[in-house]
């Protein structure tokens, strides 16, 4: 089975919003064993949007249309829909009562082009958004679909999961697809994937292994076909099973999970708290930590010491160790995490102090020379990077960097691993 | 004159990627006054590509192509673009002579799959890359441009800015477009247009003012067209003038600057200096702000007080008003404030505390309830917040609102305004 996606809106084509919504169907489309054929985005111009359609039509078997729906659209996806399919638009009264429901809710009355905006289609099949007013609609037609949702994310997210994907199941039985995914850190793709080139070469015909790189992260993820789902599991949960094996210290999570998110759940195991001493990051890592719902189980907080000032007073980084090694150094890092530690009462710290440029760079300590310590009272590990990959890629990556040396430090706690010095 | 954007890539049909280029490029045409008449996407398979290039070709003067270009991609648009003019493929000595440099300064030595990527279709034009190795190419038939581009984003931005712009611009005179765009924040689209109603009829017929909100921020954008520049630019400059004065309080900047870099600004020029003092907020506040090249010359740092020990040991807030009115409260963002000052020796502090969410929340406090202060020693602003938009853009939202705050208050110290408690 195949996919097209077709965007509507004006807002896409003068570059005003960033489609974001296709990568995230494309991948949910994907895990389903659905093949996007194309995509592509039409203007809010009715002739234009028809030919598009037309187009999507013919190159797959689900036409997936996000946007252009709703009242202050003009509802201009509906219409053209409803034109594409030769059929009349019909008052649809369970629309109707629920938009009054919502307005009711807001203490408010819809008006007269609310009202409007409950015609649909004749041949639609609605479903209903529970998170929005405007519903998706589901055509068919000689064995295809087409599907046309608001493009609001939230909203497509929900009507995707919750309304589209069961439906399709439902209607066009594909063939089972099951999926298992590791998120790795600490190694490029390009070192896992010589690691596992002998896995990959004895998988079974029906397995095939995706590298998903991110940014000092990589998703591994198996991917099996057949036709007994449960046979088909048992079969991926012993590659799965293998391949976790050979880079097992690479792996720190399971289905897409963030690694701030595996580190909160690590902690939150350990009942152990973290705590955060940044200069050059400038509170992005601690914004990564934060970003996750739960954390202030483990994340007692840190301090932003961009100043020198702030490493000293409330670090208490020395003065000396600031002239002598100066703010980006291995000795400054070592005092920063001591420093967390004792401000917090947190049982590990993170400190990284470096040169985000791209001013502030010297011959002996250029732009990218960033050094991380983690640690707790007796133990550190520091990492050093000396890349430059311009300023707020710098920060990211070395946030990236520290988050994952919290994942070491934590696994060589586990394992008793002594610790010492630089490692 | 009108612009189709196809890109190539399977990487952006598994939505292993999202599309960030076509935005881009979209808004940068705009300005040029080149409407884009749509954009699509197809995997990495020839005769895909060959139909795209067709169907955009049809629908514009001007095809621009990212993706599928350099030695890891087969150069498999390259090959398209060349069946689909009818051309052979031929050596192109410079790229070559450019490829063996950039190896050099790498120390590496070019192999023969390196050389083969030399070869170009015979009526490209090769248009130099300064950040990588695959050039862009640009190739004309019949009046009609279509240009071909790597994907990768910074490589791609150079090409278009240091070289198909300015070429586009020699090869087809358009009429002159001149914008002007004031940066607001403070205040709706809705509440904007109303402000501005008056004015936008006023408009001559050639200027158009069109509304871009971001996150409490909006982007007035006036755009004129002609023939004669000069007689714009001087157009154009009166009716800005004129609109800046009916939204002056709501007006920060210019030309895209955000918010944080325009505060950054302000502070230097007051020789001021800032600092921070976050919960709800947990860094993302901060990261704003360090996000600027240049910040440590007014930032000094700050304190993520996430759990209640740190408002206290760092920031001085008294366990009093801790129990009396809670962490979520004026009386603790207040005094969060002065602890801020006081540990930093800033001139100005913000602080934000509040329920992110989505757990945390109560019938007095639901979740999306956030306090903002934004003081000096003498004098404190604060804001109250009230809406749940889900954890991420509550916390994006505080941060705006806290940035617009800083901006108010030194703009309300400027004009020697008296500031009392609350306003």
């Amino acid at each position: 089975m195949t996919a097209y996606l077709l965007t509507v809106g004006d807002e896409i084509l003068i570059g005003q919003i960033t489609d974001t919504n296709s990568a995230w169907m494309a991948q949910q489309l994907n895990l389903q064993g659905i093949r996007i054929a194309g995509k592509s985005s039409v203007g809010d111009v009715h002739p234009s949007i028809i030919e598009a359609m037309d187009y999507a039509w013919s190159k797959a078997d689900l036409v997936l249309v996000t946007g252009g729906l709703g009242a202050t659209k003009d509802d201009i996806t509906k219409k053209a829909i409803a034109e594409y399919f030769g059929v009349e638009m019909v008052f649809h009264d369970e629309t109707w009562k629920r938009l009054q429901y919502f307005f009711k809710k807001l203490g408010k009355t819809p008006n007269e082009m609310n009202k409007n905006g409950c015609f649909m289609p004749q041949n639609a099949e609605i479903l209903t958004n529970d998170r929005g007013l405007a519903p998706a609609m589901w055509f068919e037609k000689g064995g295809k679909v087409m599907v046309s949702m608001p493009g609001v994310p939230y909203e497509m997210m929900h009507l995707m999961t919750d309304r589209v994907l069961p439906r399709l199941k439902k209607s066009f039985p594909v063939s089972p697809v099951v999926h298992r995914t590791l998120m790795t850190a600490g190694e490029g793709e390009t070192g896992l994937a010589a690691l596992l080139s002998d896995f990959e070469d004895a998988l079974p015909n029906n397995i095939k292994l995706a590298y998903l790189p991110a940014f000092n992260q990589v998703r591994l993820r198996l991917t099996a076909t057949g036709s007994d789902e449960t046979a088909l599991n048992k079969q991926i949960d012993i590659e799965k099973a293998k391949m976790e094996t050979i880079v097992s210290k690479f792996v720190y999570g399971y289905d897409d999970e963030p690694l701030a998110k595996a580190i909160g759940r690590m902690l939150v195991d350990k009942k152990m708290t973290l705590a955060t001493a940044e200069s050059c990051t400038g509170g992005y890592l601690s914004a990564q930590l934060t970003a996750n719902a739960g954390s202030s189980a483990y994340f007692k907080g840190g301090v932003i010491a961009y100043h020198n000032d702030l490493k000293t007073n409330l670090l208490g980084v020395q003065t000396a160790t600031l002239d002598e090694h100066g703010a980006v150094s291995e000795a400054t890092v070592r005092e920063m995490v001591q420093g967390a530690l004792h401000a917090t009462s947190a049982d590990i710290a993170i400190a990284v102090s470096g040169i985000a440029g791209p001013g502030g760079g010297s011959a002996t300590k250029p732009v990218g020379t960033i050094w991380v310590a983690v640690g707790n009272q007796t133990h550190t590990r520091v990492a050093h990077l000396t890349i430059d990959r311009g300023r707020n890629r710098n920060v990211e990556y070395a946030a990236n960097v520290a988050l994952n040396l919290v994942r070491v430090f934590l696994l060589a706690t586990e394992k008793d691993v002594i610790l010492r010095g630089t490692e």
